[in-house]
């Protein structure tokens, strides 16, 4: 590529700070603001090339992590939200004046339910879990990624030293087939 | 695990051979074999754990690869063959009798449509692609493998220095966003 690749333009790659606690989100708006409360520390932080992550403008990747639903609260201008697709399986809340995506639910019996998506790039506290993976690299050429630029985006994750894959991490993976598994009988 | 991971009984390491023209797969009947002629090296062969590829009694994972659907001929007693799943994206054609996959075939519109899928361990003939990846190995719980086990698989492929994902290979996987993307028309 001719320009530097813009993975995000905000990857977190801090570590973590000892007993952090949360912290307040808030949308991208001048003013009245969405804010959402997370009274918990991130878990799973990762980079997303999936076409339904919200992404900063220009961004190839979302940064996005999960946080336990009962600690995500939204606490001012909740009237603002509306989720962007009711069919999909994360019910993503966005801001219908700025577009940003404030937390993703899930309504329905999953192995990922009862964790909400979140982004804490949109928050102004610092000790968040940082990236931790990359997720789906692949689906990024489904938002415009030439084919043949894929090579050099792999060689920026290697670089980071993030690990990366084209579908989730091996643990949420397992996470995932595990719970097919208990679903179907196959485990108890 | 208490006894060693039968990853597959003849998992192929062997070289390629030069010019490898293919050969003919057999079912595993005592007679009257199902016999389907390979006019044509094997591409893309790896370790497969998804719940749908056939894999021999015993083994956590098939060994699948693909050849050119106008290579791939069924020669002798093909009256046997049905295919296991009509709703399935690839159609196995299984042998009614000893229950082999012979070949899976795609007849809608896909990345894969013009690749028949093949067992080359049913052939006597030496030759054919070696193993490169093993792909969906978190699905192996889905078979039953549990899930404590799985750090220990994927060991397995790191000392037999055979890259693993749990979907496809990064190559297939960027081939299925690219089909993806000309399809929907983000890519011309």
């Amino acid at each position: 590529m001719s320009t530097p690749l813009n993975i995000h333009p905000n990857l977190n790659r801090n570590a973590a700070a000892d007993g952090f606690a949360g912290g307040k989100l808030l949308c991208n708006c001048a003013s009245d603001k969405v804010e959402v409360t997370v009274a918990s520390q991130s878990f799973h932080n990762h980079a997303c090339g999936c076409t339904k992550c919200w992404k900063p403008a220009g961004a190839l990747f979302a940064q996005i992590a999960v946080a336990p639903r009962d600690k995500v609260t939204v606490t001012a201008n909740g009237d603002k939200l509306a989720v962007v697709d009711p069919s999909a399986t994360i019910l993503r809340h966005a801001c219908t004046v700025c577009g940003t995506h404030m937390y993703g639910r899930i309504e329905k019996p999953h192995a990922f339910n009862g964790l909400d998506f979140i982004h804490t790039e949109l928050s102004e506290e610092a000790g968040w879990t940082p990236v931790s993976f990359a997720a789906f690299v692949s689906s990024i050429i489904e938002s415009g990624t030439r084919p043949e630029d894929m090579e050099a985006v792999r060689a920026t994750f290697v670089e980071l030293d993030i690990p990366h894959y084209d579908c989730l991490s091996p643990a949420l993976m397992d996470a995932l087939s595990t719970y097919a598994a208990k679903t179907s009988g196959v485990l108890q």
